[in-house]
């Protein structure tokens, strides 16, 4: 993994993207700890909220006593993004917030975003676009900074 | 809308239901709060577990200032057929977990799951069809009871 300074003067990661065909993704060379806790920071720098978020080893542990890698759900609200959405498609809380995904990969870890304007092709609203856009540009700046 | 007694005794409520493409879902003649609880008792009886939960209204007031409906979302999950279909789709943990909404309109509710199916169009992940029809078989039903 290549490493640059950014803008910011701290360590960016160019990571090698994982494809994903409806999310945007880089496998990282950090611990599943320390890539979770960049994610976190990364979303507040984007203006996004962590509205909720899931334990999925814990939880699968706990309901069916399986193993399974260490896995964050990260549910990523903008919300004056979320308010133009809903007040174009009330339903669309069906599909909110967006999410973050961190997972451990044979050491290392995986962080990926939804790709929003792909989730909303499902939602026949062509008035959502251009929100669906402004939400993407902005969670890969998220996944391109870590 | 139309009442009638239910096999568990229980009223059971036939709702108008509302066209969501990408959900299903109905008008209840029920307050928000009464929605929010049927929903929640259905959710279980159907062996759904709520992993988080978005007050919309209250989160839309609390960053922008601004008034908007009483509005929940509802994360739902069923661990088994979640660890089935993250087995199959590691990054599906994008997707999840599947939401259940409920808001109000002109003094009445609407309630709405998810449609899953439609939702994992975007995933080219056949081995999930399988998954994604019982979820929607439970969720209609959870719907369906309200």
């Amino acid at each position: 993994m290549m490493r640059k300074i950014n803008k910011r003067g701290s360590m960016q990661s160019t990571g090698k993207v994982v494809e994903i065909g409806y999310g945007y993704g880089r496998g990282l060379e950090l611990s599943f700890e320390k890539a979770v806790a960049r994610a976190r920071e990364a979303l507040k720098a984007e203006g996004f909220g962590v509205l909720c978020e899931i334990d999925v080893r814990e939880k699968l542990h706990e309901k069916l006593g399986v193993d399974f890698p260490k896995y964050l759900i990260l549910g990523a609200c903008n919300p004056s993004l979320a308010h133009q959405a809903l007040q174009r498609e009330m339903d669309l809380g069906l599909l909110l917030p967006c999410n973050v995904i961190v997972y451990e990969r044979g050491g290392r870890s995986v962080v990926a975003a939804i790709d929003a304007e792909k989730m909303l092709s499902v939602v026949d609203n062509s008035e959502l676009l251009a929100v669906a856009e402004q939400v993407n540009t902005r969670l890969r700046r998220v996944i391109d900074s870590l």
